[in-house]
């Protein structure tokens, strides 16, 4: 009996090994993601039961990020070096003039697009872009320029930081905090995760860096005037961030970021603190060997939220409009990739007690099977979405009637 | 301008406070599940990527588990007490005679069925239940009997703990190791989580209990002669077991368990392990306060896979047949609710490397929006999954043409 079975095991063993030789031929993982139809459509939500999702445009190529206009224009990145406008709804089919050059392969380009809190004054405008250097190589830059009728002008650089990354870690966000500040993310995932840049505190990658609006060090950075750490870095231990926002109820940064294989983490971010990659993480490598032997350590700041599997959290915004009563106070991000599963990108919402604690976390939108790489709530208390598609769309939620 | 902001938040939080207690008065959270339908349906998956699932029948009650006897029969448990037969296909509609009297209230009842490893010579076949012990309390409890035509003869308890349970914490799961000794799960779920029973040492309570096939403990159990720990336990710390096999290619123990509001797991049972519930735990409690500071812990067993947000995990299987050679090797586990958001109920499939390490996950069959309770492999290569639901579905996923 036992030797049959261990027969039996041994048999299965070879032929899960020869499936898996074969598999090399067969499709790829994944279910494909039909192209997404013209909506709108109606879904059941978990407490805002009925809403609409409906397609603004779909003529966007990779949009990457959203910034409103005081006018209630929008402003879209598409990553391969265009900054778009939607007014009154329509995408003005002509880009805005005097983006800077930006490296467009790898997941590099134009990317996070914010307003300085006195735009209405002075007009001016930030961006994250991969600045090229050569040889394929980009740094993942910020540069302001000011938005004149259709074109940025006196655009130029404020930080350009002296490392060059190849086809990973490229990505930045750009944020002013509540204390008029410049707040930028940089990648801190070194090629196959191998060097603990993160941790680096003499490398600007895998950091919140904290800059004046003109790009220059303010004197009161965590780090300034301590040795063998460099004046921008805010924070440590990043590795991909693609949600930095600030909260509108309490102020505070809130960042999420990218585990590898598991371990998307949400963080409030706080001066000096570290949050740990690549020296704990919840993730596993995508070999599938654990990042850490324990997922957390005294010396790091925890995550207030983790995704296990990863979700390739992308976008964030925290409800505080009048259109969805229910989701007020409510984090929204989209997901990409479930359970590195293509086909599989949603939208999250996550629910938080009053002492800021997860209580609970719904995915919607699943049925779009869109990768959902930006979220933000417009003044007019909807929530617009961008798919990062070849095809890429802005898409509205409004209550259903 | 910083004053009009704190004017802002302050109208937002207070609009918040009162959608918060206007909330009471809404429909509850949650997305209705549709009834089942008649089906089958069609479903793109990432690996399999056509597959069919068909309603074997709908007419069991909250149905529990599924063992296969030698002539391909399934004996199916249903919650309020009934053994039911499914037949070439066919639910035969007269329960088998002789099961033991359960309480059906609260969450407990007949649960778990495993056949005797020479079931085929000796007919006997394992059941864990809550045994009424009066007040509407009940005793997670293991009984056996022989089944002999359509009645099981001979029932007699081999084991009824010291302790009795209210509402929660009934759970319990039994399965014959490779070594043909039984293995059975307790629930360590105490009160709203207060008592750390499961680590304590002289209650069976939150325990994986091991015991030979006349219900004495074996000798060569880890904490045999140990003073201060009951002798039938097997592995400490756990909470809710609702998964619990022999694993078909390693012959280990491989368990997982439901975390409260995350925190699910997946564990490889090992003899004198502690897996530290509640102690440590990657979930918060349902206030939403984190059980545990770090989630693991040097002195505890961590988990192989974790999912955040909770799933309600409920049933496993290792996938070992011909039918889906891109599926040998997963791991299956339902999913009854995610997030703790009603109508959430899914299958989850886990893929591992050749060192048992995760590399991607899949969620599927959210478009039936079913609790899926249990999920079995059949001896045609099939699996077969059953609904937690008042008119429970027993369901087959086979390759679809």
């Amino acid at each position: 009996m036992r030797f049959r079975r261990s027969v039996r095991w041994a048999a299965a063993l070879l032929l899960g090994l020869a499936a898996l030789a074969h598999a090399r031929q067969q499709p790829p993982i994944g279910v494909p993601a039909p192209p997404l139809g013209d909506g709108p459509w109606v879904f059941d939500t978990a407490e805002q039961h009925r809403i609409r999702v409906s397609v603004v445009t779909k003529d966007l190529s990779h949009p990457w990020a959203i910034a409103f206009l005081p006018n209630g224009d929008m402003l879209i990145t598409e990553r391969d070096g265009r900054l778009r406008v939607v007014s009154g709804g329509v995408l003005d089919p002509e880009p805005i003039a005097g983006v800077p050059e930006v490296r467009t392969d790898g997941n590099g380009g134009l990317m996070d697009v914010a307003l300085h809190p006195e735009f209405a004054e002075n007009g001016l405008v930030y961006l994250t872009y991969t600045k090229p250097v050569g040889n394929g190589m980009g740094a993942p830059s910020l540069a302001r320029g000011r938005l004149d009728g259709h074109a940025l002008t006196g655009v130029r650089d404020l930080l350009v930081p002296d490392y060059y990354e190849g086809n990973s870690g490229l990505n930045g966000r750009v944020v002013f905090g509540s204390d008029g500040r410049v707040y930028m993310s940089t990648g801190g995932r070194s090629q196959n995760d191998v060097e603990n840049v993160a941790q680096d505190p003499m490398s600007l990658r895998g950091k919140v860096l904290r800059l004046n609006d003109d790009g220059s060090v303010p004197a009161d950075n965590p780090f300034v005037g301590r040795d063998g750490y460099r004046p921008e870095i805010y924070t440590l231990g990043h590795r991909n961030t693609l949600g930095l926002i600030v909260h509108p109820e309490t102020g505070m940064i809130w960042q999420h970021e990218n585990g590898p294989n598991g371990g998307d983490e949400l963080n409030i971010i706080v001066a000096g603190g570290d949050y740990g990659w690549q020296s704990v993480s919840f993730g596993r490598h995508y070999t599938g060997s654990r990042v850490s032997e324990h997922p957390t350590a005294e010396a790091y700041e925890s995550p207030i939220v983790v995704w296990l599997p990863a979700i390739a959290a992308a976008g964030m915004a925290v409800y505080t409009g009048d259109q969805f009563p229910e989701w007020r106070g409510n984090v929204f991000v989209g997901a990409m990739t479930e359970g590195r599963i293509p086909g599989t990108g949603h939208l999250q919402r996550v629910v938080f007690n009053e002492r800021t604690e997860e209580v609970r976390r719904e995915s919607m939108l699943r049925e779009l099977r869109q990768r959902i790489r930006e979220v933000r709530q417009g003044p007019d208390g909807l929530l617009y979405l961008l798919t990062d598609e070849d095809d890429g769309a802005l898409l509205r939620i409004e209550p259903a009637p």
